[in-house]
């Protein structure tokens, strides 16, 4: 292939029958408002891009600075919206980044993914070569300054693949949110998880139980025989076989619009209360653990960065601004440090 | 089991009709001193013992810092020594570890190794259900305060596999060093470099070109598409296809005895260099890629981490004090840090 014929094939693509899965949503966004008749995809992207501007402007109004914007495309087909606030009054950094990403799954992903989702291939004899797929979520990081302050994390994300005639195929809904602070307060523990408890009952009272016990089981630092943070929800893989696309969506658009709320009401309570040079300290060493779960056992993070053409800094956002490592670093008996190493190394009932 | 059952079967374990590799040499240590003649486990043990005291001692020379130095035992047979300097005067860490540990391989485990070392079974018609193995081996990592001066990493050890008889099975020799600057130094590169190709080149002069380039592709921190550092020389699996077992022990011994000498060089010049804040900010965002390497992509640490029971803290000894992740940071043009960050997306022949 010469150069030519190179550049030929990328500016005009071969064309198949039907347009892809991508080309008909632009159409879709061209052509019409986006609606609750609208596909799920196109409800899901809209509903991140909105929630991402309203985290934004409420994190700018706690820390006073404004967040970076970058808006990004992906080749293969998307993009994605990454908003990062770095050396803040309040955070020392704030990532809230969005994509909506269109692909095409291989074969030997179908077959690992047919596992949970039957109808991924919907009752075809033959596992096609390929399946195209559209990927939507929004992540969010925050790191405050103040050692006081949580660490929060949340990621709600939702996943559909298309039928070779061109309608939905399988689809399914994934997230939650984490608390890791580095200080205990119990009345903190306590609100996050009542508010993440109060949305899961409202659509379903297996829910919260459910997703509690999943966070705390992801967000395990094996290697430290240590949890993350507290906990809170994490789920995946939630299709029919749970509810309705509609009720799931509607818990999906609860439980984000839920982080607003509760992290004002923690950050206003720990943002500017005194701390030692000591304390600082432990937090950067909480960060350094944090690094150390985000890069050994974050199935998302591996995901990302094993992706062809990744935007790393994207994946990346999540970590801290600085950390330490403190060879044999322990606590000392009776210390404050000490008591939420013990509820790290046994998840608690917080409501 | 009772709790008095389990005492009993910790204290006084089920003696098979032969010792094992562990009791043996134990017995070897107790009765008879350490000679050319012994077996490669307890030379090589030995040897690597007595280089932990000459680096730990040059080292605290350079720094005028002592040390803390802890010993420990693996339950399931051996043990190592760690030694840290941290917040020191010219170090933010240093650390230097060797371990000489007993155990045994599993079937799974034989299988894949067979593939590289073909008398790992010895001829033997059937795979064994387990084979007992020993590894020994010394770690360095010193992580200076200056941005001038490089961050070192070093690493050689013996592995060996014993036969049902008692007699040694398969053994190989690893290693090698690396050189991670955060500014260039050209003749500190080459200075490094062409210490490790004269050791090399007396051995086979197959090796240095090799090693490098092995090098090279091993310290690849693949989703930054840059190297960690400089490289250096790195090999694996060094057997009797390769060269005869006093010879290689004899490449391992010159190659890490070349340590003190070529960073004491490099130290010398480098420590006491005038840096500026934002250099030293360079050093934290490199440290940070550092951390990325040895966590997301370093084969040492993962398998480290996943062994059951590790000593977190030896393994982890080689992050760095303190590191920085600055989203989307990009070096100015034409800058210093520019000028590092070109090599390490095309690495260099030094030599």
């Amino acid at each position: 292939a010469t150069p030519l014929f190179y550049k030929m094939a990328v500016d005009e693509p071969y064309m198949l029958d039907a347009p892809t899965l991508a080309e008909r949503d632009q159409q879709t966004k061209r052509a019409e408002a986006i609606t609750n008749a609208s596909p799920m995809r196109l409800r899901m992207e809209k509903f991140i891009k909105e929630q991402q501007v309203e985290i934004v402007r409420a994190l700018e109004a706690i820390d006073g600075t404004k967040f970076r914007v970058d808006e990004w495309q992906r080749k293969e087909g998307g993009g994605g919206i990454t908003c990062v606030l770095q050396e803040g009054k309040v955070f020392e950094k704030a990532g809230a980044g969005i994509s909506a990403v269109y692909g095409t799954l291989p074969k030997a992903a179908i077959l690992k993914m047919r596992a949970n989702h039957k109808n991924l291939v919907n009752g075809a004899n033959e596992i096609p070569e390929s399946i195209e797929f559209f990927a939507a979520g929004l992540s969010l990081i925050c790191h405050p300054r103040n050692p006081m302050a949580p660490t929060i994390h949340l990621n709600y994300r939702y996943f559909e693949t298309a039928n070779p005639d061109g309608s939905s195929g399988a689809w399914w809904f994934g997230g939650g949110s984490d608390l890791t602070p580095n200080y205990l307060f119990e009345e903190d523990a306590i609100l996050f998880h009542k508010s993440l408890k109060d949305t899961c009952d409202a659509h379903n009272k297996e829910f919260y139980p459910k997703f509690k016990k999943w966070c705390d089981e992801y967000f395990y630092n094996k290697h430290r025989r240590e949890s993350r943070g507290i906990g809170g929800i994490f789920f995946d893989d939630l299709d029919e076989t749970t509810a309705d696309k509609e009720s799931l969506f509607a818990f999906i658009q609860e439980s984000l619009k839920s982080f607003v709320p509760t992290y004002t009401t923690i950050m206003n309570k720990r943002k500017d209360m005194p701390f030692t040079e000591k304390e600082k300290e432990w937090q950067q060493i909480r960060r350094g653990r944090y690094v150390e779960f985000n890069l050994v056992h974050d199935r998302g993070t591996a995901f990302g960065l094993n992706t062809p053409g990744p935007r790393v800094e994207s994946i990346l956002m999540s970590m801290p601004l600085t950390a330490t490592w403190k060879y044999m670093y322990e606590p000392e008996p009776g210390s404050r440090e000490e008591k939420l190493e013990k509820v790290l190394r046994e998840p608690k009932e917080w409501v």
